[in-house]
């Protein structure tokens, strides 16, 4: 167990890239799309086996609220840390950072988003614990660095420096550059340099030192919170927490800090990371049998004849047949059925846009 | 309208080639598979315009008589002939041919499938007349033939014989010979000779004709026709014809009479015949819009990206969107879907035996 830490769930996702089975009101990280749990009952999991389940707070949509106490048995809803609005992850890290800050003001608070998965879950835990140790040693913000298995063009990508003589901390090495989206040239290169890393999403850094540098780096960002600071614990808190995000700017702790702050740390890591980013990755993670069908339908059955490289997600109890066809996700809610050809799942998107066009708003 | 004429449509098929949206309770004829009605009643309605309503029988198993009544508005109840067992065409066709002879002793009876559809039905209409003036001209047992537009492996043929001097009606030919599926180099050769039509399961002949020949040739069929036609109209007609049933053979009208009798005529018809023998064949027969698909789904909702040559069946009120997708069936009923390949369908008879298999005949 990790004392003096704390870990934050960032739960505030909508997505539209799961549709049918994730809707405005249930996020991707709120369904069982790998692993049999919601993917939020995960991270929360992985969080509470490194520091105790009193140590994990979650952050998320006040309407998702009910969701996530749901999603979380035995979760004590005093740790639930409600955005009125979604702002984006700077305004929510900072809330979150004042928050804990009563509790632990000088503990370290370790961030991480609610809808990710990790094959090899034993290397985050390394990499944390070699983050938070970083962390512990001064006021750097640390992050952790996936080594990327591929030129992905779908992500932000942080160069990391040569490590100096005298490196502070085993495994931390200091991050020269975030970096958006690349084009696949770039990318190719970034990879090809062993310097580049994809950026996780996961933070780590003691409480005192994210709210320093959210007011140094980000003042419009911190003008909110600071309002919010001087509310919190009071019979106003709620109002003012809703007044200052409605004011706050809508920005990323990337844009707002990371990219701007003198001491960053990067821990290269090899979790076996996924931000499962459409139907086609949670294929890739299912089990598959020797046909190489994939099927996650708990309430449902699946009848494949001679079908070969589908996946089935069910969220019914309907029973569903599959004949002589391959490279297909299908996926079946209770009003509504995708049938997508694999590699096209990010066209899932223009299906909502679509449906909202046919003012069948309520489908999405 | 032909006068003296009486229609038997023949409802008594179960199947399951129309999995999921057929089953035990519910086969094919009661689908609106093609047409928007029901197959049943659009062949209700093709007799009714050619000979009035009053002249239209129907005759299915006693289980289905709830379903005929609602698929047809308005039918007279006391003209459904009820099969208390399925034993196939012939005593099916006894069984009618003895309660249209209490009305009308000295008509004509056209025997049809419910199942069937016909995309040039002007050309059934000239064919039934032209065999209702063959019929009644003599004793002649007359039946359509399809002009094959392939070789097809899956029908009977007829072989009709060169046309005789003197030749008894415009149209008529005799009929040398009933054969059952043939194997595909048969079948080219027959198609290659001109000489052979597909057998249509349509029949025309004077009601005492067909029982005349019954009692010729049918000697075990005859005998339960006997035992009926002396209990119809009483008090025990119901009891007799339901012990009758139980004691005579299963057997075709084919076997048991057609490949038998001397005096058979067939008029070869080109009617845009169809025997609906497989979803394939649904998804042919409906209309498709630019890119090949076809749709019906009269309460549901269908939303294409890029797919093309899909054909989507739906009875639910479910929206379905295909994504990327080319060349499947998709078939969606209330408690399960089917995703099938095209060219797969038949198949789908598979499906229902695995289910069966599984314990899950509730589904099939």
């Amino acid at each position: 167990m990790m004392e003096g830490v704390c870990h934050v769930i960032m739960a505030g996702g909508s997505g539209t890239r799961f549709w049918p089975v994730s809707r405005a009101g249930r996020p991707k990280q709120f369904l069982a799309l790998v692993g049999g749990l919601p993917l939020i009952r995960q991270a929360h999991d992985r969080a509470a086996a490194m520091s105790g389940a009193a140590s994990v707070y979650v952050a998320a949509g006040l309407a998702h609220k009910h969701m996530v106490l749901e999603a979380l048995p035995g979760f004590d809803a005093s740790r639930f840390i409600g955005e009125p609005f979604g702002r984006n992850t700077a305004p929510c890290i900072g809330l979150a950072a004042l928050e804990l800050r009563r509790s632990v003001p000088d503990g370290v608070m370790v961030v991480a988003p609610a809808d990710h998965v990790y094959t090899n879950p034993g290397d985050l835990v390394r990499a944390i614990h070699s983050a938070v140790a970083a962390a512990r040693a001064g006021e750097a913000l640390v992050t952790l660095g996936i080594r990327p298995s591929r030129p992905d063009t779908g992500f932000g990508y942080i160069e990391m420096a040569e490590p100096a003589a005298g490196a502070r901390t085993e495994g931390a090495r200091r991050a020269c550059r975030f970096v958006e989206k690349p084009d696949a040239a770039t990318a190719k290169s970034y990879v090809a340099s062993g310097r580049f890393l994809w950026n996780s999403g996961i933070f780590i850094w003691r409480i005192d030192a994210i709210l320093a540098a959210l007011e140094a780096f980000a003042p419009d960002v911190w003008k909110g919170l600071a309002r919010i600071d001087a509310a919190l614990g009071g019979p106003d808190a709620d109002r003012v927490v809703r007044e200052a995000f409605q004011d706050m700017p809508s920005v990323s702790i990337d844009y707002a800090v990371m990219e701007k702050a003198p001491d960053v740390l990067v821990v290269p890591a090899d979790p076996g990371w996924s931000d499962v980013g459409s139907w086609d990755a949670v294929a890739e993670l299912n089990d598959t049998d020797a046909a190489g069908n994939g099927v996650v339908a708990p309430d449902g059955e699946v009848l494949q004849l001679n079908a070969s490289q589908c996946f089935v997600y069910s969220t019914t109890g309907r029973l569903i047949s599959l004949v002589g066809v391959s490279d297909l996700v299908v996926v079946d809610s209770g009003d509504a059925l995708l049938v997508c050809h694999k590699g096209d799942s990010q066209s899932v998107r223009s299906v909502v846009d679509a449906l909202k066009a046919r003012g069948r708003g309520d489908l999405t």
